[in-house]
């Protein structure tokens, strides 16, 4: 335990990380492992979507319309069928989007705040504030929807089987200016976190002080298993019926890591009565979405259990990396005590926790060796981890012998980062 | 002339046109002229786009960059370069979107009420009142855009060579709550008008009150030629930097109407300023547009010759409908004094007028006997035409002897809604 080390035990041990961070430098290493893409052997197994649609009479939807033309606002017929099934909705209870979950997500926060959603009082820019709460670790992209509307982020801790539900349905039901909170319910990112059960359905039976309260439930891994035993979650918007709360979600997914991160198609899961509320703004801002990409998709999936045997050739390039990456911390760090992670069963990220004060020291340590990795406190609401201490790993985009050498190079600075810390307080 | 028919004539008149319209009526017909979509058969001069890129290799755009992948928000390079080209703008000028062009649009609209443009002293949400000029007749979802945020709108009568201009810069050098106005400078919607170049120079050189005002220039026909002498505008963005006024133009188009309608690629073309500012905002929304589907319109394309000789293939099937709407028009009614319409050189619509109070008349008419045009009113902002007298004829997507059809029920409709008025007033 390096905890436990005296000063100059501690000066030793800095002393040869020192040297070998020095080795890593003249590498000249350019290496990225800050966002959650997938790699390119990832986006060569799906390439037999793109000669599917060759021919004029391929590119007619179920419904007889062309998929070429203008028209069909909320996609076509089997797009949502195939969406819906996957997530366990209805057709009429789908709309599918353009390429990108995180689009509908700020459309839907944007038509909020200018228009309010079903069963507003008023927009929420009239409202004198409006607050989201956000789990924390979360994911970066969210905050920034909610910072860039002025909406003020309360954080609300993850614990093992979701949020911390007390806090969520205390402050909820204490106050109005709360309208919404950013969920990840499977595998969350960063941490892996399974909701459970009783997580989901104290969701779904939250009684909210603000009649318009939205959970923005964003199933991003749905079907994105590490595993051979796949976590199921329970279908929120069916526990919401049960509640009788059937408006009080937004379902948001996307194929973006099931086909092409660039090129896939995202889907907006919701009450019917939600579903033409939204469809109503939507037909002012667009006359269709693509639906030959729609179309594409489902030519090229069929149906359920095709994206989930899909999801097998995924899993069967991942988890070697995943397993990698916890190797490497079990391997050299696991004897010093200086590092906390988790082992996902799916998602995109392994979370870990330096010493407090050790974050942003570590990844700045690696930038300067050339390896590029999550900023420090992006899991945080205004990039602010109180405690300093979050990093997200992201062990997907790089090919596996450049992440052996990143997570090597990692787990020194989380040495080196540590044991200036503990040095600097001895 | 019908005008100068007495009572007698006018009822013996409306009495065989409404035989003939009877037995329209038997034909139990279901035509659609309301939108102007392209027929099938030019939906098929694209599909060779669909099988050029089949290989992981076929994917990889000019910088180097996957572009099945996340990243690049404004576009690949090459597909800025290819539609800079065709709006005379530089690749840093441009941003590609998704497939909508009325998508970016709203955005920009959504975007200056939440949180203001490039310029503004504050979001345009914070204004007491915001107000767009819209000249008339015009495209209706332009102006549900503005009705949607709550945008008044002023209409400005057009003239042959665009919008009057001596009442546009009277308004925007007075009146400091209007901020924008909608433009289709070439082949105007509905009338098929050209902007003339000082038309154009005025726009460039408008002086606003508001120091944020925006010409929202929807370029929408840019190449969309109807005969083989195609009008060309003066390059607004030329202009207005001309003028030193850079920022004061958004500048949109798409290849809606040259690929595909519902999938083809959008574009926003501005100053480099504004570009950068839009791309900030943009980082929120979304990670990356299709940039697949952008590559496979570049590597189709090739350059601006391409899109202009694939153009000439649009015409071919384009150019034989207009005329003969035109042809039913002249034949049937010209010597009847109770329609004027336009011949375009250009776009997708051809404009009448009715006598007074007719054409809410004739378009229902029109559909009791199966054939469905664009609302009367549409072409007026919040669809109020106050004469009642413009009509927007689409008449792209039927076929040709289906057009024939709907434009001899049509020229019918017309003299039973004004014998109707006329034996009314006599």
């Amino acid at each position: 335990m390096l905890t436990e080390m005296k000063r100059e035990q501690l000066t030793e041990f800095y002393t040869e990380c020192e040297k070998e961070y020095e080795s890593y430098k003249s590498l000249n290493l350019k290496l990225d492992m800050s966002r959650g893409k997938p790699g390119a052997d990832q986006l060569d197994i799906t390439m037999p979507i793109m000669d599917i649609l060759i021919s004029p009479g391929d590119m007619i939807a179920s419904d007889g319309s062309d998929t070429r033309n203008y028209g069909l606002l909320t996609g076509i017929p089997e797009a949502r069928e195939l969406f819906g099934g996957l997530l366990g909705c209805k057709a009429d209870e789908i709309i599918i989007g353009g390429n990108s979950s995180l689009s509908l997500m700020y459309d839907s926060v944007s038509r909020a705040m200018s228009h309010g959603v079903l069963g507003s009082e008023r927009p929420w820019n009239k409202e004198e504030k409006v607050k989201f709460l956000c789990p924390v670790p979360g994911y970066d992209r969210h905050f920034a929807v909610c910072e860039h509307f002025g909406i003020e982020m309360i954080t609300v801790p993850m614990k093992s089987d979701g949020p911390d539900m007390d806090e969520v349905e205390r402050l909820v039901s204490e106050d109005a200016q709360i309208k919404g909170i950013w969920c990840v319910p499977l595998y969350s990112n960063p941490e892996g976190i399974v909701y459970s059960d009783e997580a989901v359905r104290r969701f779904a039976n939250l009684s909210p002080k603000a009649p318009d309260f939205r959970i923005f439930w964003d199933n991003a891994y749905c079907v994105h298993h590490l595993t051979d035993k796949p976590h199921r979650i329970l279908n929120i918007l069916e526990e919401c019926k049960k509640a009788g709360k059937a408006d009080m979600v937004y379902i948001f997914a996307s194929s973006s890591k099931i086909s092409f991160p660039g090129a896939g198609v995202a889907v907006l899961a919701a009450s019917a009565e939600n579903i033409k509320a939204v469809t109503a703004h939507l037909a002012i801002q667009t006359i269709c979405f693509d639906k030959v990409n729609q179309l594409r998709h489902v030519k090229f999936f069929m149906n359920t259990d095709g994206i989930k045997s899909h999801m097998e050739k995924h899993r069967a390039i991942l988890a070697p990396k995943f397993r990698t990456v916890l190797d490497i911390l079990d391997n050299q760090l696991s004897e010093f005590g200086i590092l906390e992670w988790n082992k996902p069963d799916g998602g995109y990220f392994i979370s870990v926790n330096t010493l407090s004060g050790c974050a942003k020291r570590v990844v700045s340590l690696c930038k300067e060796a050339g390896v590029i990795m999550t900023s420090a406190g992006a899991t945080f609401p205004y990039g602010n981890d109180p405690e300093d201490r979050n990093i997200r790993i992201a062990p997907t985009f790089p090919p596996l012998d450049e992440l052996k050498t990143a997570m090597n190079l990692f787990c020194l600075c989380v040495k080196l980062a540590s044991a200036e810390k503990l040095i600097h307080n001895s």
